[in-house]
């Protein structure tokens, strides 16, 4: 049967070169399907001898491959994801023997399930990515995508942040507290877990907005819809104590006055699952469920 | 200014004979604009004099008006919508003066909001309810609509109850825990949030799963689209230890093996609100939010 | 060596007949080194031939031992606490399995625990009980104890109970909720942690009190001395709409105006421990801690 | 009648220049009484006229003073605390006109209140600090005290800390999380509050540990015998992004291998409340008790 992928990419964890052997066996595994295989070029350097594969900037992968396998964990995942969001190709996620909430097929089971998926037995799941712009006096000064969250958070201070949150530009409540996650269903397993958030299912067109130790006990997280405007006003602080940070990776320094605008990116991720994928089994593993 | 509502209806708080003067001033000033007014027959009967206002029982108000307004709080609204669902007539709630979250028009700007409402500058609101059915043994035992929550919960025990839940008929989790609260937007600033669940935007599409004090600590509240099916079955308990309960009025029994199917009702509640209705400041005011 | 403990007690889970064989070698055992065994009665029956061991009502235990086995699970040793707390006779307690926060020796290592505990080798820890009065007009009409915890809640009804709460004379709270645990420090990882309550250490001489579900977001757990005295006035609610329970098993029905005062017992709970016991460790079993 | 206080000394908020008039209305009502009055060394020139008062540095007012009044908030009064801690002077706090938990006379009634506890009429309330001892291979590089909290917690990073908590000698468990609280009674109603903490009574003899945003959701609270030993061993971390910090206030980096040992100061806090003095008035006033 002939597969509609034609071109697949491959995407190693960043400096890790444990995983050559994996990726080798993958690579071959594709060119006996008679697959185009385009490696990242980080990951290109790892393997011995990557004849007759190619190595491409991250960035030119999206528009060069029809299918993108990111070997590594959720960490690996995040990252090409954000990076390769507008070019909405496919992704498929191995882990490295820890399952992730989004690298969600083991190392021992990749073959067949790549066989699966490329013979086009698979489930497709979009997610969407939420979009920062921070603006000071009328001018962005920070921009920035996230697959998990944007935080606006307390910096180099032990001292809470003030701010005020809009919704659709309905004011919702100045709060002051160590931060808010604005988290997309996708990070909604992750950090605002941790901080008291609910668990969304992965394609609820939802944002959670999860306060980080509000000192008013009232604050509780709210789930919003995913076309919404958020706009988050920083009251108080001087620069340097607050910061907007996306998916734990780009942030920038705020100071009084900042606008934080969240909306959802036009652009989806287009996630790769095996037949049958269950996102309730994944939990179960995770938080030890019965 | 013709209005588009010609037949307005009155629902009062149930046996509550205080209201009888706000009612009169109502159906005096809806009269005053020539439009027709009728009353829910016990409402009718707290009137000194009813002339010339109909009595009917609230199961025809549905098709008999455009228009009906509730006198009363939150409690007496949510039994007016679960009943009049299927009509589909447009609701708008005048509080005594404790704001609510559903009557939220209180008794001194009664009568101005409603000249503009009826002048048709209003916002329309739409909210979804559930619908309940319980199967024992492949018979439907129970039917119910909660406009808030649906329950299942330990009753006449001490003991934990244990339930399984599928969504979609993908299995989530057994739980043992006193209970879990399938809850509307509307119902999230209810008993959800007592019992720790998030707050969700009245017009979000989404439903949440609230575990009530659950013995695993993980257990956390879960979003999911308010198209999902949810499934909860009993595993352990004699009759009489486990119920259900819909918007904690109506309730049946539940043995083991009883399966609880909880599903949007395809008939929706359009709430009617002042033009510029804050849904945060209704949030602000009641959970003193600064 | 001599041991201190001369007459040792063994009390079964109630009702369970597959520990015969258990409750045997444990007797036996004992009876080779030299000490007197006396079987609660029931746990007799259960015993195939029981010659030359004595079963007595477990009332009359705590007078005639010097220490008790207790073999079953954490429901069984609270039962064994609450009714030999007077005698404040040491007890020890044999899990069938299952790791208790009490029953902490697991039957594998049972026969060398006990024996290294009749040399004298154990640890011994103090651990208080709550005693509940319940006062109608003045007069007295329900009395308790408990091992984990008194709970005030409400009954056959799926609305909040209220209630005010005093702590040494002094008012605390008016509350709305579905009931206020009382934990001991033992009963702060059964309950009340469901509950969002904190963990005690065992020998910490305080009281946690666990809102249930309080309406109002900010009725958080508090911990006072376990010296204080504590009474709950039911302010709200027919008869059989609320009650109180001791360790689940005990309980009265609440009328409006019923005083429930709860206070530290006077008797102390001697349990014993092999060497080197460490809470912690059953903490992170039971926990999943990592 | 003669009061057992001879010399009282005042201390303002730092740097308020606002709190002049309070401070010399409070001076000439103490010395009307006869009482010899000092002034902490800043506070004094804030005042237009200080003579016949003297100035002196805060570190030599315990010694030379029977009693301090600390005009400000809750801030200034931890502060004083910590600074005077070793004295054992008496502490009582007005505050600037917003009720707080340590500073709970208000302006109005400050000067019959002060005439009442001059009189000999008030309670005394006994709390105590933390010590904190921060070792690095063996080698103490930093101590501090704190009246609220000693928190170990990330900095300048995106990252959860990773750090393991031993309480007399007993491993408790291996921790990923924004941080931990160790708190006295008086801080449980800061900042461990708006992290998921219990509120302790204040002269219980106790410590809770409160984990910040846990990975682990079982991590949660801890309440244990303020005589622990509490050691945190930091186990993951470059220097710079982990941090202790007393009270807010005193800070010091970690690195990986650090031991943290948190225990009760000898010395207490002697806080001087007026007569009937009710803890939990405050708590009602302060956290919206109905």
């Amino acid at each position: 049967m002939a597969s509609s992928f034609k071109t697949v990419g491959i995407i190693g964890k960043f400096s890790d070169t444990t995983i050559g052997g994996t990726i080798q066996v993958l690579a071959d595994s594709l060119i006996t399907r008679k697959l185009k295989v385009i490696l990242e070029e980080a990951t290109a350097q790892i393997l011995y001898d990557t004849e007759p594969l190619e190595g491409v900037p991250i960035t030119a992968m999206g528009e060069r491959c029809d299918l993108i396998i990111i070997v590594g964990g959720d960490g690996t995942l995040l990252h090409a994801a954000r990076t390769l969001a507008h070019s909405e190709v496919p992704l498929v996620g191995i882990n490295l023997g820890r399952l992730g909430f989004l690298a969600d097929i083991s190392p021992t089971e990749m073959l067949s399930r790549l066989n699966e998926i490329i013979d086009g037995k698979f489930d497709e799941e979009r997610r969407f990515l939420l979009s920062t712009d921070v603006k000071r006096d009328g001018q962005t000064i920070h921009e920035g995508n996230a697959f998990n969250d944007v935080v606006v958070h307390k910096w180099n201070t032990m001292r809470m942040i003030e701010f005020e949150t809009y919704i659709n530009g309905q004011r919702v409540n100045n709060q002051r507290s160590d931060g808010l996650i604005v988290s997309t269903p996708t990070g909604s397993t992750a950090y605002a877990l941790s901080c008291g958030g609910p668990i969304l299912h992965p394609t609820l067109d939802a944002i959670t907005l999860v306060p980080i130790s509000p000192h008013t006990l009232s604050n509780r997280p709210l789930v919003v819809s995913s076309d919404s405007e958020i706009e988050i006003i920083v009251k108080v602080g001087d620069e340097g104590h607050a910061r907007v940070t996306s998916d734990g990776q780009t942030s920038a320094a705020l100071m009084e006055g900042d606008r934080i605008k969240i909306t959802k990116l036009k652009h989806q991720v287009r996630l790769i699952h095996p037949l049958n994928h269950n996102h309730y089994q994944i939990l179960r593993a995770k938080l030890g469920w019965g």
